[in-house]
């Protein structure tokens, strides 16, 4: 053997070496039909085997996995549909970190069993109504950023807006519509939450009285409201907020304008037909009465002017609430329409506020419509009739960009940092990303306007969430696709099955858009989903002070420290001031009579960081979570005599059974 | 280079291509500090480098992960806590896969909106209440083997039982203990679930009567109720259940024996110093009142002799229950007691029914008592003395096995399929494992009644739950630490945070017991949990025949097919006959006068699998979910005049929002 053959066997080894070491990790993908393995360990492998895990599995496992300790990206709000709660889901692992109590009592969080927070829900509706349909929350904007501070959720059920504070996570307000029992389009806000919106959805009379169905068109009203939030103080406005009057084709989601089209809201419309069913009869039922036109329309509404036209009194009173009339918004420029194809439902506007993607559900097509062109158009007058209301229809063409194929029943869209959009596809099952055009074929650069891939979910994709999707600057890496029907996803729990949240990586340009995880959603029907980084979020650790009062975010002149206890009698009143630390409260032995109104405040006098206590009063329907510093109140009669142990029912030490009292009730 | 040369280069080489290979794939673990690259694709190894991920989470992650559509193999069912539900969760995917509404209304799945749920709730405790506190579930058996029929579950707060059906994981029946308002030491059955065990806790005269705190010792009581059920009926038959009188010591677990200790039940107890509390008299508060004492009282029941004297006509009726009185139980011998160190939670029997094991939360031991040798004291009368009450106490010296010191805070004790036992160690934060005696040594094979590991939690650990740890065959695997603080695991969701389950993987022998997954539970603080192998459950994917009624298992009365739709009128009443299928109601208008009484059926008249839909009627406070198959009734008075729009709430196809229809009630 030569030199030159040395040379030549070495190097032959050499690239043998380098082809190992390339393919080294690999090797086990490419074991069998798609199997592999990592060689991280025997176990690992073992496992991998067993369940015949493909290299994809694998490679979501350690994207969706957070070891103990770590914290989610992101955090995702989602609706808690009749639940009535909110959701709070940590992205990309997926785990579901709390469930608020909005519209429904919830013993956990003793939401609804405390006096303010009895008054809270009681307010809005009366004590009648104990449950919601929650349906779409906004997190709070500023210059349209989610800015971390608040998230608002409607009740389609009984047209009701809720204010959650995101610094405790907690409920703090809810609003009634006084003229509508119904809406869908809501929650949804301005870019510096000025306004939260909450569109109606079935039309009725004004005040949900009495009309015959026979009277739709002169007596049905649809409408759209805009809440007036004030940031400081946390609260709804109502007395600065005011509804549009609109023709009772039954709204659907809107979307607030933003950038470009700041000062602009825009809301959907199905049922322009006027259909009232009537199957009973013999008549078309809603679902093909309402679906017989092949255009209903997109409502574009001037809120800025809207508003400036309440401020200069020009609207009506309606049930004490401030009502622009059909005829002054078509005066004042406030509302125009746009034929829009067919049965849509999603409205979504693009980050730069430009282009607004109207799907469709009985056609194939996104619908793109340019907020230049609208503006041109209204400038110009370029309508092409008007509605039976008087509304002004704009031209279609005049403002339509473009219309993109997009597959079987579109509905929601949402955009990401590339330049791509993402819209769910209901019948197709499927959530499809297609390039945006105009300045955004720069950042993908692509064709224009063009499906890219899609990815199918299972099953039947409503809404999808991406991460910061519904701001300015969208962050793209996930979407979360929430399915309605889970079949044979899950093991099986029963007739009744969870539905199923699937995230999607889109961190990656072009056709890869991987399906990476199934999150059964156990509990209601969610509807939509805002994700926001979890650190613009700066929720309490603990409340500021001992003695805190949630609801107004303030001391509470109920609140005491350890030492201040006391049982005040004052005729046939008893009131308490109890304070709750690990393991006992004071006072533990309550002596009342027979038919005492109680009033009991209680102070968990911790401040250690979950140091939680709760207070379950049995057969008084009483269960508080106190929270280290908060006070909260009960109220009740005594009303039955007897011994009744209270508790705090939050585990909170090795004592914590110990931590009891007794309530005794003389005859 | 000689041919000598060649061969040491060509040598080398071929030992580096060797070493290249045997670690590949280790390559990444050995890089830097415990980070690992597993060389599955560029982005998988760019994932784990940016989240540090140890080979431990990797290995963590494919361990839990499942792949959309595969199914756990176990289904873990886990009380509530103060949520008043029960919890299903996917094994070994930590998945949440349904909220089971129990003792707390629950909309999204109408229960306690329709007519019969509102009546399970109600028959109840009244309509009062509406919460529970969840603790304990326990899954039928069939020769000491959960045999996946029925789930029962206890409510803490108002002394409880109710029976979950686990062919459409519904709740069927609630019981209330007419005895008391506190139990803990439920629900644990019997190994044929001849009886379901309901032990009391606080101390309060029967029937939750006054009587002053000063009469504790004499008018106070405790007691253990046994609920007879009927597996065939799925019911509880009060008429044949029964309680036990016992003195008023706080009762706490019970486990029901089994092979060898088949007959008996075993309950703990604290507070037999009978401490009455009074902080606010500077008495010694509850928490070390009830602590004096270095031993309570286990209390060793015969339940087959006490079921016998009843029969026999041996009992007391109170509160229109049969009661055993102590004095009789004590004749019987139906009741000993035996001394357990100190402030004792949780008792434990192993599978073959040998031994029991106590942990004492003030205790570093675990006390394992023999049944054998219980047997023969009790035979024997080795009796150390009698209580207050005149129960025998048995020798604690007789019947102990052995004590083993297993850390800070015993509380839990399961057992797997290798002769090991595993205790939740609460101040210690930790599941520690350690070696049973008996026949158990040749299982493990190593020294018996020693610690072999600790595994720590995060943070303060109450139960424990094996995969079908409670059963005479437990099947190791998995265990699930129900921890109670969460602090820092999670991201911050505000002052009040959720619980957190710790995954530990228990498929080894030794010292190797990772903790593999984290999981919130962010509704109540859950106490214990079952876990069942998923293949034994055989829940239906819709009910049986179309018009079913869920509550007695039966075809309903009111169910109807397609084109039996009808509107009657009688008088005041309204009874409505309507079916729901996709995508609309029938009939759509319904037309009544304020002040009618509604009688409303709905049938789904669907048949496929996850085809349900719901029905919302505003104002009337009615959400209900309909499953495949399934009749429902509510019932209401048409108090308001005006139009309620009524909507199916489970999104059910594209045209969803089109199945609706107006309630009009004419004034």
């Amino acid at each position: 053997m030569n030199n030159r053959k040395i040379l030549v066997v070495g190097v032959i080894m050499l690239i043998s070496l380098a082809f190992v070491l390339s393919n080294c990790g690999k090797q086990g993908m490419e074991q069998g039909a798609g199997k592999v393995s990592v060689g991280l360990s025997g176990e690992v492998d073992k496992v991998i085997k067993e369940r015949d895990l493909t290299p994809e599995n694998v490679a979501a496992a350690v994207k969706t996995y957070l070891p103990t300790g770590r914290h989610d990206e992101y955090i995702m709000f989602s609706s808690g549909g009749h639940s009535g709660q909110l959701l709070v889901i940590g992205i990309p692992s997926m785990r579901l970190l709390k469930v608020v109590g909005v519209f429904t009592p919830e013993p956990w969080q003793g939401w609804g069993y405390s006096k303010d927070t009895k008054e809270v829900l009681i307010n809005a509706m009366g004590d009648k109504v104990q449950w919601g349909d929650t349906h779409h929350p906004a997190l709070s904007e500023t210059g349209g950023e989610y800015d971390g501070k608040f998230v608002f959720i409607n009740d389609k059920a009984h047209a009701r807006v809720a204010v959650i504070d995101l610094r405790d996570f907690e409920t703090k307000q809810i609003v009634k519509n006084p003229l509508s029992l119904s809406d869908h389009g809501g929650a949804f806000v301005t870019p510096n939450t000025e306004y939260v919106i909450e569109g109606g959805q079935y039309g009725m009379p004004f005040g949900y009285k009495y009309a015959s169905i026979d009277e739709y068109a002169e007596k049905y009203r649809g409408m759209v409201t805009f809440w007036k939030f004030d940031k400081e103080k946390g609260r709804i406005i109502i007395e600065e907020s005011f509804a549009l009057e609109l023709p009772p084709y039954w709204q659907d989601l809107c979307d607030a304008g933003k950038n470009a089209s700041d000062g602009w809201v825009f809301c959907n419309s199905f049922n322009s037909e006027m259909s009232t069913g009537g199957i009973e009869e013999g008549k078309p039922p809603f679902e093909s009465g309402v679906s017989q036109r092949d255009m209903d329309y997109l409502h574009v509404i001037n809120w800025k002017k809207a508003a400036e036209t309440v401020s200069q009194g020009k609207f009506e009173t309606v049930e004490g609430f401030k009502v622009i009339p059909i005829k002054t918004a078509v005066e004042e420029g406030i509302l125009y329409f746009i034929p829009e194809p067919k049965s849509p439902h999603g409205v979504d506007v693009t980050p730069n506020g430009e282009y607004l993607v109207i799907a469709g559900k009985l056609d194939p097509h996104a619908t793109v419509y340019s907020f230049s062109k609208i503006k041109r158009a209204i400038e110009e007058k370029k309508f092409s009739g008007k509605d039976e209301y008087g509304i002004p229809i704009l031209d279609f063409d005049a403002v339509k960009e473009v219309q993109v194929e997009l597959g079987l029943g579109p509905l929601h869209t949402q955009f990401d940092d590339k330049g791509y959009a993402y819209t769910s596809l209901f019948l197709e099952s499927a959530v499809v990303r297609w390039t945006l055009g105009g300045e955004y074929a720069k950042m993908h650069g692509e064709e224009p306007w063009r499906v890219v891939t899609k990815t199918s979910i299972h099953y039947n994709v409503g809404h999808i969430a991406a991460a910061e999707g519904d701001t300015v600057s969208p962050d793209g890496k996930y979407l979360v696709s929430l399915n309605k029907w889970a079949i044979d996803r899950f093991a099986d729990v029963g007739p009744l099955l969870p539905q199923n949240f699937q995230l999607i990586d889109i961190s990656s340009k072009g056709e890869k858009m991987p399906l990476i995880y199934d999150m059964p959603i156990p509990i209601g029907e969610p509807h939509y989903a805002q994700i926001i980084k979890a650190d613009k979020l700066k929720p309490w650790k603990v409340y500021p002070e001992v003695g805190w009062d949630p609801l107004t975010q303030t001391k509470s002149s109920y609140g005491i420290k350890a030492g201040e206890e006391k049982v005040v009698r004052k005729g046939k009143q008893v009131e308490i001031f109890m304070t709750a630390v690990r393991s006992h409260f004071n006072p533990e032995r309550i002596v009342v009579n027979k038919g005492d109104k109680i009033v009991w405040h209680i102070t968990n006098i911790e401040t250690a960081h979950d140091a939680t206590h709760g207070l379950a009063i049995p057969y008084y329907n009483i269960n508080l979570s106190i929270e280290p510093g908060e006070t909260q109140t009960v109220e009740f009669i005594a009303d039955r005599e007897g011994v009744f142990p209270f508790y705090c029912s939050e585990f909170c030490s090795a004592l914590h059974l110990e931590m009891m009292g007794y309530l005794l009730v003389k005859p």
